[in-house]
């Protein structure tokens, strides 16, 4: 029989990349934590009508659908807002606000898999609820540059932008609704003549087209001209001066944004507000990004509820942190065979396994029956510390012999001495 | 607009529960950590082929089986087994054995949903390849016990079987592979008149039936009764031998095993060896389960390798720890407040908090733009510790105010002594 492989576009992580990705999210709840964020388990399987309803049709598309056997339409989370604004209609509709939620976990998306991009991936979501105020937009920035900083990353770059400018001045020309999300969606593609091709007044099209020549500034020159260019367009005034402030905030508590991009969109439709997104040198894709979401709450049947929120890229923060070098983040715990010389000592020498784990020590008790030297082989072979020999002589003195692997030196050790010894 | 729901079956863990759910994980991590067992994620979304190839009928049709875009027959995994054995067979084909090899993460069955029952559930899975040894057998009991009495519970049971007895009987007597597997699901759950029915020779019959007469001794006594019992088989007396075995190496390390039921089986078809499970009082479902499987790897394309398991029901243990009140796991951090006294010293206000949070502690900041009668009450009622009030005289000094919630004291500190007053 052929073995198996992985589907196309999954994969496994190894023990060395298991440990990484555990590193990154313990930093993920650690940042969590220090912004007074509460963690949240939603599931992966989420009705079809939930996931679709605001994430916009190029992400809709790549949705892993399917019907359950009850004959409900369901799909993989293809990402986290969802479920949560879900949740602020639901479970969490009467807490009090601003509400502070965390996620952590694997999402799908059916994508082309590539460097950085699978079709399981795993994501840091935190969200902020109930708060419209421009510290409430800073506070994304700030706990995506803490996690950054968290993981030893050194070299990666803010952009800002803001959909408040571009809707402004759709809306005010009367362009719908719908029409705004396609356009939206092909500025996201950087298709900026088809996006444009949607609309149809000429001074709409001149005013969105100003936008991209605004680039290329510095932050707060840049936010200052797409503020001067959008003049007359009340809404799109709003948002820059919004974005203005954002700015200063951030920069000031200490996360400089690199770029003010004026036509920046992303794929999500539920955007209204700031938009962000953090990447890194030699990566095509974004290891964060987020923004602020004003009526996706209220689409979903609950109060309306200005919100704002970022998600991290688990996966592309590894891959940043292997380009960059970072400190391997590996706790190096010493490891011990327990080996009994004959098998009739196995009971005694499981015990004596039992006595070191519950001192918190990593102990693999040799279950091949192998002759000693064959144990001692494997184990030196492997980079284990100690090796634990419990033998018959030294066990009627209440002794076990201690080997180290390295050194290769061998002594007896009283078994109630064994855990002392281990630590050194 | 109504209000989205969970999928029938899937379930959100607030706050408490995802913190509790986290502890049990840690804890498993903890457990796999002392037990020599390296982490693997593999992914949730599974070749339907893999999952389906010997997991048993009853499972086959409970998974959520779907077509992904590539018109690949795929599954959400029921378990961890089969991608633990598809990676034995592919990455960790050449690593030296034995092999310890640890996951946690979510699982997927389409099930009745009721209490400590969901379609979502959460599992820890430990997988010991290449070791035959009853010491192998008596690790996945043992690492069990370690981590039932890690999370607190004090009150379980262990119950254990032996595959090899019933098989050992039923491969004697000639009956087919596939009768056997059919025999063994309706064992498992209990409806032993269909089960013999499936027997054609009154001889097999009898002995299958005596099994069920001889529970309900002592744990030695019942498994020496299994060894008497099947005489002249002699396959299944090597297996009640191989039960004597395990049953003494787990009891003198410090597990007794309450109960060794005969005519135990288990619903996964793979079982070949010793079957266990550990359950709790008040609980119709077991808290975890394993045993060995000694033909899966070859099954799956790979070099014939022994191998034994065991999987931790995570809902279920927390569902244990509440129902015995197992102490809470909750570590209680000090949390804090930082609010401005107006809009112009929100950058100041920031970069304090920032300061804080760098330190560990966690801080909400005033995202609201409250008045600070309205932001006091607010973290009073959310039994806040520290308020650190930013205003303009204090910030002069270097200094802000900090407001003791509970004891209603306030004092102006130094901010540069700030971490240090929050700590106590």
């Amino acid at each position: 029989m052929a073995t198996f492989q992985t589907v196309r576009g999954m994969r496994d992580l190894m023990p060395d990349e298991a440990e990484t990705l555990n590193f990154v999210i313990c930093k993920a709840k650690e940042t969590a934590q220090r912004y007074g964020y509460k963690e949240v388990i939603t599931p992966v399987v989420e009705p079809y009508e939930l996931l679709s309803a605001k994430s916009g049709e190029e992400i809709r598309q790549r949705m892993f659908t399917f019907k359950d056997l009850g004959d409900r339409t369901v799909a993989l989370r293809p990402e986290f807002t969802a479920s949560i604004a879900r949740l602020a209609t639901t479970a969490l509709k009467n807490e009090p606000k601003p509400l502070r939620v965390f996620s952590a976990g694997s999402v799908y998306r059916y994508d082309e898999p590539q460097r950085g991009r699978y079709r399981e991936f795993w994501q840091s979501n935190f969200e902020l609820m109930g708060a419209n105020k421009p510290e409430a937009d800073a506070e994304a920035i700030l706990l995506t540059n803490s996690l950054m900083k968290a993981t030893g990353l050194n070299d990666y770059a803010f952009k800002i932008g803001h959909i408040g400018v571009i809707r402004g001045i759709l809306s005010q020309e009367n362009v719908d609704d719908k029409v705004q999300n396609a356009i939206l969606q092909l500025m996201d593609k950087k298709e900026y003549d088809k996006a444009f091709e949607l609309v149809e007044k000429e001074k709409c099209r001149t005013a969105l087209r100003g936008l991209l020549e605004l680039k290329g500034d510095t932050p707060f020159k840049t936010a200052e001209k797409i503020k001067k260019h959008v003049t007359g367009y009340d809404k799109a005034e709003a948002a820059a001066d919004n974005l203005l402030d954002i700015l200063q905030l951030a920069t000031e508590s200490g996360c400089p944004v690199e770029t003010v991009e004026p036509a920046f969109a992303r794929g999500l439709e539920y955007y209204t507000g700031m938009i962000f997104e953090v990447t890194a040198p030699k990566l095509d894709v974004a290891l964060g990004g987020g923004g602020r979401y004003d009526r996706l709450i209220e689409v979903f049947g609950g109060e309306p509820t200005p919100a704002v929120g970022v998600a991290h890229g688990l996966d592309r923060i590894m891959l940043a942190m292997q380009l960059q070098k970072t400190a391997s983040c590996r706790r190096r715990e010493k490891t011990v065979v327990v080996i009994p010389v004959k098998q009739e000592l196995n009971a005694e020498a499981l015990k004596i396994s039992q006595k070191l784990r519950e001192a918190g020590i990593s102990v693999e008790f040799e279950v091949m029956g192998r002759k000693m030297a064959k144990a001692l082989e494997d184990a030196d072979r492997r980079k284990v510390d100690y090796a634990v020999i419990v033998g018959e002589k030294e066990l009627n003195e209440g002794a076990v012999v201690i080997r180290d692997l390295a050194m290769h030196e061998q002594t007896a050790v009283k078994i109630d001495k064994l855990v002392e010894k281990i630590r050194g």
